[in-house]
């Protein structure tokens, strides 16, 4: 076979065991969360038809799917999120029981500018609650993402949420054509990202005028506690009927989620939380790290009440967030939450020569059925070579064993951590490995 | 937006939460085996630069693999197999400590005529040791895909061991030009799906005589106890160095696999494995079930000195298997070895009526912060289409509070599949419900 430089495409990455088990141990701890609350697992393909995604996103976000013509000559995509796929399995199964509350934890694929932070694959851990229209559902939502950062070991974290009935009733209030909202949302969700001049700049050049611009800008800036928020905006749009719903849905949330257990501190209004998609349609909200803002959002969904009924007859009420793991994960990076742990391995038994080897084979086994996470050394090398190996792959124990000690039914037992070593007696081992640290 | 007809991909499959729950759990038992053995785990791309993959399976495979033109113009794959993004791994992190014990678990792709039991899309989980020749690596791989069957709950199924050193060696006693081999493997792996008269064909059309076809399926088809086979074998081929070599290595390995656990009947030479794949050079196994031969090969594998090699200056020797998910699941499915558990919930917390909402999500919360997975009823309908909900999930317990439980600080709780229900005290509610089975 011909020689081949080894590389990996541009905006793909491979996770070394390190940092793999890191993510296993964020994902295991988010779906322990997830259960709690009595969301069931869902898979669905890589690979849908591409007219199942495409229009849903916007046209800005069209343009990010991968989507290619496979060798039966169908235009197929790679998954562009999990909530697209979540609605055609709704419209395909509609024997499933509601609401269906389902997770879901898989890669996505994004044809994304490779950048700092933006990866072309990443994984979502995407939680929705489908055929409700109860503020119930979104509250749960919100105690989901606050129950989910602090099993993480998160403190100093918000959720921001707002409601996408208020921003409609704005662009109402504002004359504007309905037909314009999906431009001028995507634009405002640019605005922490972009700030202020160029939002104001994209708003512009789509041709809004000044004095609706600043309207704009204005109101998505709007500071004070939710209870301020709220009665300001009743007080601003006394009869708009979007805006009132909207203000309706935020009571409720807040109220529930309160109860639920998450404090009040913890979820904030803000007005400028939009949410790039087109398809939301009540609540958005997106949980933000105090002490890593540049990471962004590391959770972010909302309610989108229309979506499910592109597949169907019926329109079918649904709400759900994703969290981003690698947001999360240079969080963790950066503040060191989680502790690096390297090796699956607690013990390394070493080959003390040809004659030993099949008592070392025994030693292993006792140790793995006594469900002991334990590994041999494969080849004719001397102990201390099979030490470093040991110490390189962060595995804390060895045991070894000679002719000597086997004689006398023994083995050492060495804490490559502290470079102790002490003889035992092969029928106290186990007892004696499950009691160090 | 425009209504679609929801549609699924032929060849691709969405996993509905009850489906998922067992291939979660399958996995979850998988990965304890191969973390026990002291493997880490790895994560690769979907994607691949086309020149890794190709040139690598075979000329018969490269068809199979899913190729496109990316977003850059790049030639882009999906992953084939979990073995050469694990090769070129190997040459891109030269710093990784050797053995490399890694374990994936991930999708792959292949474009397959779909039909039954073969998918487009199908999670594999692949275990392998790179870095070393010895022989206690091919009977670690060994004793794993014992341990893991047995911990899945399977008692009659059989790993089949072969040598590609002892097929090679039968090549050149047939003065067949070694060039010729990958062909004659690929026919003659298919000799248990075709059949004998079939695989005699495709040699001839292959141009190989008559002569030369019998003595190689004579050879294939040889029976006996594995210490049967391998004097025949030394008898056979008295002088020739590479299937007495064959012969050495598999002595070694029964001998090894044999003291690390696994009982001798279950590991049998079988001369008729061989493995489709070009990259084989030493070791071929394959784990059948005996109730489900249908199912074809749950695990499958073998020694491939050669292949990381092509990405690098120095051959580094690796030997591994991979386990199919969906056979095993199929296997699972008919011999009902797992129970089937539909639900994550333990607890559906029912809604009286308005004024009891509030409680009922404080109660919810309760259970979840005693880690009792529970979940809140929405929607304003009566109890009995709130039980119908929880029996329709498979949610065997439901809390009711009404405003004269609540009253006495009191609830009821039903036990939905006896119909039982009995009243207790909010304080004793945690207790009463660990105590339930």
């Amino acid at each position: 076979m011909k020689k081949i430089t080894p590389k990996i495409l541009k905006g793909f990455r491979d996770f070394l065991p390190e940092k793999k088990i890191i993510r296993e141990s964020i994902i295991k701890t988010v779906k322990e969360v997830y259960e709690r609350f009595g969301f069931v697992p869902l898979e669905t393909p890589a690979l849908e038809y591409a007219e199942t995604l495409l229009g849903k996103y916007g046209e800005e976000t069209d343009v990010l799917v991968y989507q290619f013509k496979d060798c039966g000559g169908r235009e197929v995509v790679l998954r562009y999120d999990l909530t697209v796929p979540l609605a055609r399995v709704i419209a395909m199964y509609p024997e499933l029981p509601k609401p269906f509350k389902r997770y879901q934890i898989a890669p996505v694929w994004r044809a994304e500018k490779p950048q700092r932070g933006r990866f072309r694959e990443f994984i979502q851990c995407d939680i929705d609650i489908v055929g409700t229209s109860s503020m119930m559902a979104d509250s749960e939502i919100v105690s989901i993402m606050y129950k989910t950062m602090k099993a993480l070991g998160f403190d100093r974290f918000i959720t921001q949420i707002n409601n996408r009935k208020i921003l409609d009733g704005l662009v109402t209030s504002l004359q504007i054509d309905k037909g314009q909202s999906p431009v001028i949302f995507r634009i405002l969700d640019k605005f922490e990202k972009i700030g202020s001049e160029e939002v104001k700049k994209e708003l512009l050049n789509k041709g809004f005028n000044k004095g609706t611009v600043n309207r704009l800008l204005q109101f998505i800036q709007i500071k004070g506690s939710n209870k301020e928020i709220l009665s300001l905006l009743k007080k601003m749009f006394p009869n708009n009927s979007e805006v009132l719903k909207g203000v309706e849905e935020l009571k409720l949330i807040l109220n529930y989620a309160k109860v639920g257990g998450v404090p009040e501190e913890n979820l904030k209004i803000n007005l400028g939380i939009v949410r790039g998609l087109d398809y939301y349609t009540g609540s958005v909200f997106e949980t933000v790290l105090l002490d890593s803002p540049k990471v962004g959002s590391v959770f972010g969904g909302g309610r989108y009440d229309n979506l499910i009924g592109t597949f169907f007859n019926k329109e079918i009420p649904a709400v759900g967030v994703s969290l981003g793991v690698d947001r999360l994960f240079s969080a963790i990076e950066t503040t060191k939450i989680l502790p690096t742990k390297i090796s699956t391995s607690r013990v390394l038994v070493t080959i003390f020569d040809e004659s030993t080897k099949v008592q070392s084979l025994k030693i292993a086994d006792k140790l793995r059925r006594s469900g002991i996470n334990a590994e041999i050394y494969f080849d004719k090398d001397n102990l201390e070579k099979q030490f470093t190996y040991a110490y390189k792959k962060g595995i804390p124990l060895a045991i070894i064993l000679g002719p000597k000690e086997l004689k006398n039914k023994r083995v050492a037992l060495k804490d490559l951590r502290s470079g102790e070593q002490k003889t035992i007696e092969v029928s106290n081992l186990i007892e004696n490995l499950k009691r160090i640290k």
